[in-house]
């Protein structure tokens, strides 16, 4: 009988995640029953935003409860159905979390064409992660051609979506990111047309970098980390700028109270604002992004990067990979064979 | 001959401005040249922004020099004139400075038809003061009818304007203010539903009497105050809040770095968005402004308190009233006779 390894959520962390967080499970694969599917997870992503699932506060959805299993987007294949809408062998995406089979009514389990792009993409650039970038960028940060778009994070996942995007709508684009190789791969394997090394640098020279990269201000600071970054950026902003507040990635594991943004009264001296957005909001609009971006893919202008690894059992360190910087693009994990 | 009394920035303050902050000196009153006007002040504006103008950084306008007579708004009338769109006898409105006399060449200067309210209305409820509650509040905070409003520095100039236009417009209207006289005031002289005295109260007290007060949430807070206020108000927002940064009087005297949201990230969560706004950018539609709230003030739906200190040599300890809490209403300094 075949097995499904699975990740529960053991007792709730303080700081980063560890061994303690997780429980690893052994069930057999259940059996659909009337009007279910079961779904085999071949894909597991990995995104900053489990972290906050995992703290017990009110937010855009409720905490993930001990001994569930761990949340996660997932790109996977029917390997049975009791569903008229999902056939054996559609390819899958929908909420499977962190293992390797699981049951769903179909609600919310979404279809995709798996002949049309890579599977991994559905969970990436064509996915929640894109949209995030897309939305995040379009609606909420509303860049004109022509404006300085400023974004953190810019090897990550979101963040090289959200400039490329930016590039494609005419932009000047700066990104942030972690050391020499990232910045290079920003600007010249993604186009952007600075990139700033974070790494050693405090507020001041971070403000002094801004300056130098972005001579007209920042009209647009896309924003996946806060803190000093965040700090740093609001002393460059344009009057009316945007800033869309994706994330916050620099605190997301800080065991002592979030640092505040210092100086957003640069908000009052700018008339800017600073927003904050979630993705599911745009449910409706989704297709819109993957036409858009799908497009731009084909047409190599906008590139996806996946950073895949194998093995579920690798999860519990695999996902310290979002916070201590080691990956660029997509933090995807394989559970099963494609 | 007459004299004219000036107060002059000595030297820039840290923490509070003092004693040694300005400089008075007395000079013969001038005579105007071609195409000048000579106004005698009579009320002039004192207002919390006049500590971010003493500071030596960029901002919406330009900080004031070392020996520069203080920039202030005032009321006064038109002495002598060489312009003819000013006649003698012509109530103006102007930064005619904290001095009693001053020479225009009319940029700038607003005539007021002084038959049709007070004077020192048109530097409070009809001038800069009650144009920023007007547009910060409608424009800005876009509240609609049944929304809650929450306002910091309710019993304060702009605060006070900006509670009861939002229950003008049919808002649940909660005001925040320092001591149980204010409160009083702010709820049974000015009508708002609630008033909170934030005097003895952590952020955990006032983020439960936000809850208490404003049952269904908040729509729109309107933040005077910054620091601690501000955090607490931020754990009580609705989605898709609007909150309006107009001022942030807990920290213009700081001596340590200012104190930032911790609490941010309830932006992201609530999909809600914090937007400055400056009152001069609204410069075009300050007659609607007048307009409307003439008319309210004329139907008693609005009440416009001043708070009148007489005596220009008392300017040093009367800005402090500012932010010691010591006034209610909007805070006037009458420099010369009616």
């Amino acid at each position: 009988m075949a097995t499904n390894i699975q990740y529960t959520l053991a007792q709730r962390p303080e700081g980063y995640p560890d061994d303690t967080t997780w429980k690893r499970l052994e069930e057999a694969v259940p059996t659909p029953g009337a009007g279910e599917v079961l779904v085999r997870n071949i894909y597991v992503s990995l995104d900053p935003a489990m972290r906050g699932w995992l703290n017990d506060a009110k937010s855009y959805i409720p905490p993930v409860q001990i001994g569930e299993v761990m949340r996660a987007i997932c790109v996977g294949i029917v390997e049975a159905s009791n569903h008229d809408k999902f056939a054996v062998g559609t390819h899958v995406v929908g909420m499977g979390g962190v293992q390797q089979y699981w049951l769903t009514n179909g609600e919310g389990l979404r279809a995709v064409d798996g002949s049309r792009a890579p599977l991994p993409l559905f969970i990436s650039t064509l996915g929640m992660t894109g949209f995030t970038a897309y939305f995040g960028l379009l609606n909420v940060g509303q860049p004109k051609e022509g404006e300085t778009v400023l974004v953190s994070a810019a090897a990550g996942a979101v963040g090289s979506v959200v400039g490329q995007v930016a590039k494609i709508k005419g932009c000047h684009v700066v990104g942030i990111a972690g050391g020499p190789e990232k910045c290079a791969y920003v600007k010249d394997e993604l186009g952007f047309d600075e990139c700033i090394d974070y790494k050693g640098k405090d507020m001041a020279s971070m403000a002094a970098a801004i300056k130098a990269t972005c001579p007209k201000g920042v009209d647009v600071y896309f924003d996946n980390v806060g803190g000093d970054i965040l700090d740093a950026a609001l002393t460059r902003i344009n009057m009316y700028a945007r800033i869309v507040v994706c994330g916050a990635i620099s605190q997301y594991n800080a065991t002592t109270p979030i640092q505040g943004p210092s100086n957003y009264l640069s908000l009052l001296v700018n008339r800017a604002r600073m927003e904050g957005m979630v993705v599911m909001d745009y449910a409706k609009d989704y297709g819109k992004a993957i036409q858009d971006m799908g497009g731009w893919i084909m047409q190599g202008k906008l590139k996806s990067k996946e950073f895949i690894v194998e093995g579920i059992d690798t999860f519990p360190e695999t996902l310290l990979r979002l916070f201590n910087g080691d990956k660029t693009g997509k933090l995807i994990l394989q559970v099963t064979d494609k």
